[in-house]
């Protein structure tokens, strides 16, 4: 535990001056999910928050939906043969009753080897799995002048980056742009699972009043994640891909990319967003 | 084929002002490698260079090692119950008598559950599967300011990126400095399985004068596939994580983090790179 950065000597080399010094480097390790004790898959993360990143991992992959779901979550004391605990693998067992799906190991498998595999599979699987569909009851509307403040406050907030420089940082706000929680980790979708485990386990989910902040590019999986929580609303300081655009379109999710200052780009869901002037054809 | 980019409706803001225009997006789409017919794991990739990516992930888990050991690469083309071929799903037939090791679906996955996971089992792992252990035969050497030029001609030849803001890039230089490949993903550990594909299919593997430089960060996956493909020299334009800088330190792999102009560190196997100044402590 604690073990969010590690320190190892290093050569500096700056403008052909060379010197040694010990740098702060972000700590990487691998985390290991059981479910019910069966091994479901391994993450390389930023230890931390390793509850919370086995439960987001679960709600992300639709096995769970709520915290009543999980009976427990623990560090596996006897992981190795000598009983020594690692803190590197965690078992989450689920509640009397619930059902475990028929997920396999791999993240983002929802074919079976007889269908074919394709974005659009892709897409019908989150939509079909998705435990918390997307609502508008009402809609979360904010400014774009609301979300330009929002990667800001998100940098203002990475505490480790400053020190380490290695770090993706994935944040919530509230709708009037106040910071709900925020998880820095060495790997994108394990700071959403984060986010997304510990609301689950202080019974915020869904979470349809939120906006999910990140602070690199939006991908699929990022997308499928936020999904997956209800969140309805997804920003990234850069680039989204093709299936993540075609993800939100489909399951109503506002997608917004580029956010840098007041300048951004609204891939789908643009009714959340309040545009004062029409939207012309460009 | 010649879905590397897609176009997509964009509603752009820039300073209160509002547009719809159409904007170009990485294309993104999952991929399933099958080995020897059988499902072996997906990834989200951006399409083309599909054998190369699937051959270049074969060599990361150490599954191959040479390209002598692949009988054929093909797409599925009945993928679907109606024989579509989403060109989505690729093949990989060993050569006879080729032995597939017992290798789970996950990635990183080099313990069995009565092991315990931590790092130094990840280090382990990779240092006992790789087929091409590091040589210095003699060392590739080169010097601060070779290296800093890198950069610069990574970034002139990132087609896509230009395009689309959303893309990956990793590259081959040779231990001269010339740009040997360089691939684009939308996910940085596809871009090295590509290069690490084409050169086991070009019969380059050992990849053992070539230095490796990533547009992103130095996680232990970017680390491994370095090791795994015999490369001695791994650059990063960003962080790297603890994981990465011991991977390195215990296989003998060079990696600079930080890589920014005449800046870098030099976090591990710096026999490889001349400093003309002795190292002080700082």
């Amino acid at each position: 535990m604690g073990r969010v950065t590690e320190r190892r000597r290093t050569i500096r080399i700056r403008d052909g001056a060379v010197s040694t010094r010990p740098d702060t480097l972000v700590a990487e390790e691998p985390l290991e999910i059981r479910l019910n004790g069966k091994p479901l898959a391994i993450t390389m993360r930023t230890p931390g928050d390793d509850f919370a990143l086995a439960a987001g991992f679960l709600v992300s992959e639709g096995v769970i939906g709520e915290g009543s779901e999980v009976r427990s979550i623990v560090y596996c004391a006897g992981a190795t043969a000598d009983g020594v605990n690692t803190y590197n693998v965690v078992d989450v067992k689920l509640a009397p009753g619930v059902v475990v799906p028929d997920i396999t190991l791999e993240r983002n498998v929802y074919t079976t080897s007889s269908c074919g595999l394709c974005g659009k599979a892709s897409l019908d699987a989150v939509r079909t799995t998705t435990r918390h569909p997307i609502a508008d009851t009402p809609p979360v509307r904010v400014t774009p002048e609301l979300l330009a403040a929002l990667p800001d406050r998100l940098r203002a907030s990475q505490r480790v980056f400053d020190r380490t420089g290695g770090l993706h940082a994935a944040a919530l706000f509230s709708e009037t742009g106040e910071l709900i929680d925020i998880r820095e980790d060495v790997g994108r979708h394990n700071a959403v699972d984060k986010l997304v485990g510990r609301a689950l386990t202080d019974g915020r989910l869904p979470l349809s009043r939120a906006i999910l902040l990140v602070s690199g590019r939006a991908s699929f999986e990022l997308a499928q994640k936020a999904v997956m929580a209800g969140i309805p609303m997804l920003a990234a300081v850069s680039a989204p891909s093709s299936l993540a655009v075609d993800l939100a379109a489909e399951t109503g999710l506002t997608l917004v990319g580029f956010l840098r200052g007041p300048s951004m780009n609204v891939y789908a869901g643009e009714h959340r967003i309040t545009l004062e002037e029409p939207a012309v054809q460009g």
